[in-house]
C-alpha cells in the first residue's frame, strides 16, 4: 500500500491527525537507559509501541541519530515499525535536497536502506532536484514550504509578484510538481495565518505540522485553519512534548498520555 | 588553523584551485575492487593519495555513503587525509538545513563525528536555521546559492524587488550572516554570466564552483568570471571526470593526470 493510502487510512480508521517525531537525545532519556549501548533504539521502541495506535505516522529526524552514529538503530527501529505497527507509515524527516545523480542516492537512503514511506525534501535546488523523490508514486514527498522558526521569514516571506515566495512553491507544487498525488508541504504551526492561506490555495494538499508545544503552536488553531473540509489533511507532529513527558520509569506510559491527550485535543476541533 | 586559513594556503602554496569530489560509485570502480567488503574506504583512499598535493579541499559527498551505509568508510577516509595529508581542508558536501535545535544536531554530525573542517548547507530555512554553523569561526560554512543543475532556475532566480532571489540571498549573506568571515556561496559553472554578478556582489567570499566537466562548464570561463583581484576566491569542484577518468589497473594515476590537468588548465587562465 502506497505512503498516501496509508495515511488516510490512518485519518480516518483510527482516527487520529498526530505524527509522533522521533528524535532521540541520550541525555534527556530515563535513568533505565544510562550505560545501555543500545539505548536509542530501546528508548524510541518503547515510545512507538506506547503510541502507535494514536498516530497516523511516525517521523523519525535523522540527525538525531547521525550525529550519534546510530544509523544502525535507525534502521532497526523503522524495521520494528512496519513488523509490529503494520499499516502506520514512517516520514524520515531528513530535509535533503541535491541535484540530479546525487538525489538518486538519497532516494536510495531513505527508501531502500531505511525503507521508509516518505522522507522530508527541501525545495530550494528546483524540481529537478526534487524529481527522483516525486517518481516513486508510492512515496510521501514532503515538500518544506513554510517552516516553524523564526527565520523562516527570511527568504520564505520575499515578495515574488505580489506574493510571498512560499504561497508561489505551493502553487507550483499543487499544479506541477504533484502529478503522482504524493506530495506533501511542512508548514508550521507557529503560522495560523498562513495556514489558512495555503489550505486555500492547494486544496486537498496534506501539510505536516511540526511547531505545537514546544514551539508554541496551538493544537486547536491549527486544526481550524489547516484542516481540508472532511477534518483531515494534517499531520500534527510532536516531538519532545511526547517523548521526554515523563523521565522515570513510568516514561511510556506518560508519552501515551501525552499522545493521547494532543490527539484528543485535534479532534475536540475537528 | 582554521578552514579559511588552510584553504588560502593551499591557494597560495600549493598553487591550486582544484577541488576532489569523493562521490564513491562502487559500479564503476576498477575490477581489483569486486568483492572487497572495504572497496568505498579503499578506492577513495587510493585518489586521495594520488591527487592530495594537486587541491585546496577534498569535498566526500555523504548520500554516496550513505546510499551504501557506509558512513565508517566515511569517518576513517576524513580521518585518513587529516593524519596522511595535514593542511588539505575536508568539507562535507551534505547540504543540511534544520531549525535550530536539529540543526545542532547536524553541526556534531559534521564537526564532531566526521571532523569535516566545512559543511554545505541549504539556506532555505532562513538565518536561524544557519546560524549554529556559522558560530563555528574556525569552520567553513558552504551556502548553497546559485547550484549548477538546470532546477536552479525554479526558486533561485524568482525576481525579489528587481534582482534575482539568489543575489538577493548573496548579498545577506555577505552584508550580515558572514561576521566570522567563514561562510562560502555555492555557484555553479554552467553560469558564468551569475559568477561574475555574484563576484561583484559580495567582495572576496569564496565560491565552490560544481560543474566542471561532466555538467559541461568550462573551467576557464569559471576563472574568468568567478575569480578574486589575486586569482584566488575559487575551489572548482570535479568529481566524477577525476574518480573515473580510468578503470584499470592504473585508476589512480589517470585520477592524478585528470587533476593536474584540471589544475594547469584552471592556473592557465589565473
Amino acid at each position: 500500500m502506497g505512503f498516501m493510502q496509508q495515511l488516510r487510512r490512518r485519518w480516518h480508521d483510527a482516527n487520529t491527525l498526530v505524527c509522533v517525531g522521533l528524535d532521540p537525545e541520550p541525555a534527556k532519556f530515563p535513568a533505565r537507559f544510562h550505560g545501555d549501548a543500545d539505548a536509542v533504539f530501546g528508548f524510541c521502541r518503547a515510545i512507538v509501541d506506547a503510541t502507535a495506535d494514536l498516530v497516523c505516522a511516525f517521523k523519525p529526524q535523522i540527525a538525531h541519530f547521525a550525529a550519534l552514529g546510530a544509523e544502525g538503530a535507525l534502521e532497526r527501529l523503522i524495521a520494528h515499525i512496519h513488523a509490529n505497527h503494520p499499516g502506520v507509515p514512517v516520514i524520515l524527516d531528513a530535509k535533503r535536497g541535491d541535484i540530479g545523480s546525487t538525489a538518486q542516492h538519497y532516494v536510495a537512503e531513505a527508501f531502500a536502506r531505511y525503507r521508509a514511506d516518505a522522507v522530508t525534501v527541501n525545495p530550494y535546488l528546483g524540481r529537478d532536484s526534487v524529481q527522483p523523490f516525486l517518481d516513486r508514486a508510492d512515496k510521501g514527498v514532503v515538500i518544506l514550504c513554510r517552516t516553524s522558526n523564526p527565520g523562516a521569514t527570511d527568504l520564505q516571506d520575499l515578495d515574488v509578484g505580489g506574493k510571498p515566495l512560499y504561497q508561489h512553491l505551493a502553487a507550483t507544487i499543487a499544479r506541477d510538481w504533484n502529478t503522482h498525488g504524493n506530495c506533501l508541504l511542512v508548514v508550521g504551526a507557529t503560522w495560523p495565518r498562513q495556514l489558512a492561506e495555503l489550505r486555500t490555495l492547494v486544496g486537498e494538499v496534506p501539510f505536516l505540522v511540526p511547531g505545537v508545544g514546544a514551539q508554541g503552536g496551538d493544537a486547536g488553531e491549527v486544526v481550524r485553519h489547516g484542516a481540508t473540509a472532511d477534518g483531515t489533511g494534517l499531520l500534527i507532529s510532536s516531538s519532545r512534548a511526547i517523548l521526554y513527558a515523563g523521565n522515570g520509569p513510568d516514561f511510556a506510559d506518560a508519552a501515551r498520555a501525552a499522545a493521547q491527550a494532543l490527539r484528543d485535543e485535534i479532534n475536540r476541533h475537528r
